[in-house]
């Protein structure tokens, strides 16, 4: 019941994220194709960031769908995360409209840096209240995805300074990377059904 | 469960898609209803855009009423259906402030080819999901709206670039066709609600 | 189920409508409260049409809950319902920005009727379905207020270009009205649920 | 069921209002950091309202826990406070771009101040509903953080025209105190969920 209504507010808030960040792409007043050229790399960055709030949202439910019950600490990991998730938007509409230059394109590696800081928050508030032994806290096991992307996002933020397409191709890469649905979970849970 | 949340977040997104078309309807400054002339090809658009995202939510519930279980696939099929879909605003102002002329009624014209495409690529990993012999393969069957429609907006494509008028004239054309339910999966679903 | 569905959609658009309107609200330049004064029509307009969507809300609530089937006519009818809707933002801010001046008030009207007769549609709709003895078509019975209402916007519509604040008095005047929320439904229902 | 609805409307509206503030965070025109520098305090207000907006949909998740039936009033108390949560938009905005000067940080303590009443109201009308004697009369019993906020808003009101920070510290101080989510109905239900 309390699980059921986080989960509608966080698809809510995840919702509307996803389709207000298309506001970025504004209409433009030629006619022609060529008017559509300045905004392809506003595009670009659209088609990027959708596809990350698709894996965070593929991943929360996940992470929800093993957890039993809801409590006041993972209450607000949820909404920390959905902070940094409602920022998505604006890094990604700076980052593309100033065509991947150096500091948007290492803010935009900073946002999704602390979106992962939040998601793995949220996953101890979970295994916390869940307990070590739970099925969850088996399934995440050695995190290596969970682990790795944080550095990458770090190495990124760096990088765009020196070389910002590095930057870019380093985002690229990670959501490649997640673009596989978090199977660690779907198989631990996949088993245990299979077992009861 | 898992397909509760699908829904519930395709609802969400849906939804807002079909809300924020109105806000390229923009308040004008002036108090007469000469004022309100230049915003009839806008408000047009909107008209078709709304009628479009209502078909395919109409459908998308027909499609999910018939699936059981959902997987990887499914979601990023579904997600993939929902990019094309969070376009149509941005389509539907190119089109609607530019008086359908021909550019914009051309890509508008694209945007409703991907989606159609991204909806029957659902329609595959659904069917590849519940397995050949399923209600829903039996539904489709011979799903000659499905196949007709995307030579129809190629079609629209390509003559927009002869005559606007045409282009704008086949989506309407192609709104009709589907105003009407997809009766064959609503059809075998009582049959078989009826059998059992 | 499929009921479930339709009401979480018209929820989320509703949702939606009732608080992009805010967005009409536009943040001044200065700071003091002289600023504030210009925006007192477009808040006064943004608080009624507030409770209309209130009203449409509770009431879309109570119909529905009195829904048991849904089939395409209804689908298409709640749609033809949310278009109108939709349109609340766009009257609500030229009605406002303009200081209620004649045409946008006549305007708003126009889109009030067309939303009170797509309600009257979904519920004739309803009816058809749900047959001429169920419990709704007695509930609405003798539907004065359903009745009455397109007749004071109609009048409301015309006197608003003989003297604007008339025609937004009876607007005032049918929200009254209707804010005591549709007992009819309400008690017949509960009469139901006690003799069963 | 009734309570469903209610829930998944309001979630709706609560997480368009908290991912709406964020549209004020304009994409600023330069790529440098320094750019960022003028939209800190539009963040930090943001900051603010998101956790007061958390807040809000956290307690009234609760309350709604602790309710069995919806009625009229329950559902206008409801929408009256959904009406001044729809208000943190503006509020937040004209406080943010005028870098917490004395009247938009006044007029931010008005909104809390009457979306506190509002909330206030809706407690009061589910009581009303649910009976002096019921769970969440019990659990509600020496409501100070209820009482003692409207006090401190209204304090802050009145300072933010002696010392704007003053007013702002005290909108802090309150977020903070309210952080902790409502233990006193999660304890109330946990002893009688024990008990049954």
């Amino acid at each position: 019941m309390q699980k059921n209504r986080l989960e509608a507010f966080s698809d809510g808030v995840i919702a509307i994220i996803i389709t207000i960040m298309v506001l970025e792409l504004k209409v433009p007043h030629g006619t022609d194709l060529a008017t559509l050229k300045p905004l392809l790399p506003v595009f670009l960055s659209y088609v990027l960031s959708f596809i990350y709030v698709g894996i965070y949202w593929n991943n929360h439910h996940h992470l929800l769908h093993a957890t039993h019950k809801v409590d006041g600490k993972i209450l607000w990991a949820n909404l920390h995360l959905l902070f940094w998730l409602s920022l998505f938007p604006f890094a990604t509409g700076w980052m593309g409209e100033n065509h991947f230059t150096a500091t948007p394109t290492a803010m935009y590696g900073f946002v999704l840096l602390m979106a992962a800081i939040a998601y793995y928050l949220l996953q101890c508030a979970i295994i916390a209240q869940e307990g070590r032994s739970s099925l969850l806290a088996q399934a995440v096991g050695r995190d290596w995805k969970g682990k790795l992307s944080p550095l990458l996002y770090l190495t990124a933020v760096g990088l765009s300074f020196v070389r910002p397409w590095l930057g870019s191709a380093i985002y690229v890469l990670v959501a490649l990377l997640w673009l596989i649905p978090d199977q660690r979970i779907e198989q631990t849970l996949t088993q245990h059904e299979q077992k009861s």
